[in-house]
């Protein structure tokens, strides 16, 4: 990074500079869904376009920007930022739930679609959001877990066969 | 390789060299699932041990030894020997399927899971094969896709986080 900065123009630097300083003061996080944003709400959650009764939950924005970029999901978003961790010390309180309990009946979302990661973390928030979700007249989903496209059985690690295997879908009866 | 073989005592050497001139004698592929064998049939398909009404269909033989290293299946096993592939020029003759389709009422196979790779020739042979699967008194899956086990969101490709959406599964209605 340093040397791309050395590299860069006088007043390209200047203006990068002062992007930086800006940050913490223009952006904030959606008080929604808790994406960044410049405005009151984030893009997503403002838009009337947008499929407000199915929402995918993630641990961290950036997984906001993988579904975006893959432009299969017309839906909101809500963001835990973070993962339950035993070994961090990261409890149910230090993530950001109460709210989307709270979204739920006031947007009426009908589908909850758990995309916290295939990690140790990732699968006990999983499991205890889908427990906390039991009292909710809402659909739980979990998204699917096996081999990535354009993979290889042989490279595949044996968990990942394992999943790939036990969530095997019907084709034909 | 050259190196290692270097490193190596004579006797070691002697050894490997004999090992070699031998594979092509000894080994031979078994006449019912195309493994590799020493023995008539290989030890899966003659193991009264494993499960012969459900059967993995995959491409290559190194497949089999990832999902045996998963230790999670006790059915049994066809491999293709191939692809079916536009480009290269390989049909539906050059694969081992009539012995698949002989298979299923010999040994009474309830359900076959088709394990090609996830790739473009992968996912058109096991759409061929479900199709010609049609006509037979069999359950046809398909393993699932999506992230592999301890991956991250932010890090997979747009078709994989695709095919993760679409496969979700439902936790609670």
């Amino acid at each position: 990074m340093a040397y791309s900065l050395l590299e860069m123009d006088k007043d390209v630097l200047d203006e990068f500079a002062y992007s930086i300083k800006e940050v913490k003061d223009k952006l904030h996080h959606c008080p929604i869904c808790g994406l960044y944003t410049e405005d009151e709400n984030c893009e997503i959650c403002s838009s009337a376009e947008r499929d407000h009764n199915t929402c995918i939950v993630v641990s961290y924005p950036k997984d906001v920007y993988a579904f975006e970029k893959a432009k299969n999901f017309n839906g909101v978003y809500h963001i835990l930022f973070g993962d339950l961790s035993a070994t961090k010390g990261i409890g149910i309180k230090a993530l950001n739930v109460d709210t989307l309990l709270d979204r739920i009946p006031k947007e009426g979302i009908k589908e909850v679609i758990l995309a916290t990661n295939p990690t140790i973390e990732g699968e006990t928030t999983a499991f205890y959001l889908s427990d906390l979700l039991k009292r909710y007249n809402v659909t739980v989903t979990r998204i699917a877990f096996g081999l990535p496209i354009g993979g290889n059985i042989d490279y595949a690690d044996s968990l990942t066969i394992t999943k790939a295997l036990e969530g095997r879908t019907k084709i034909k009866e």
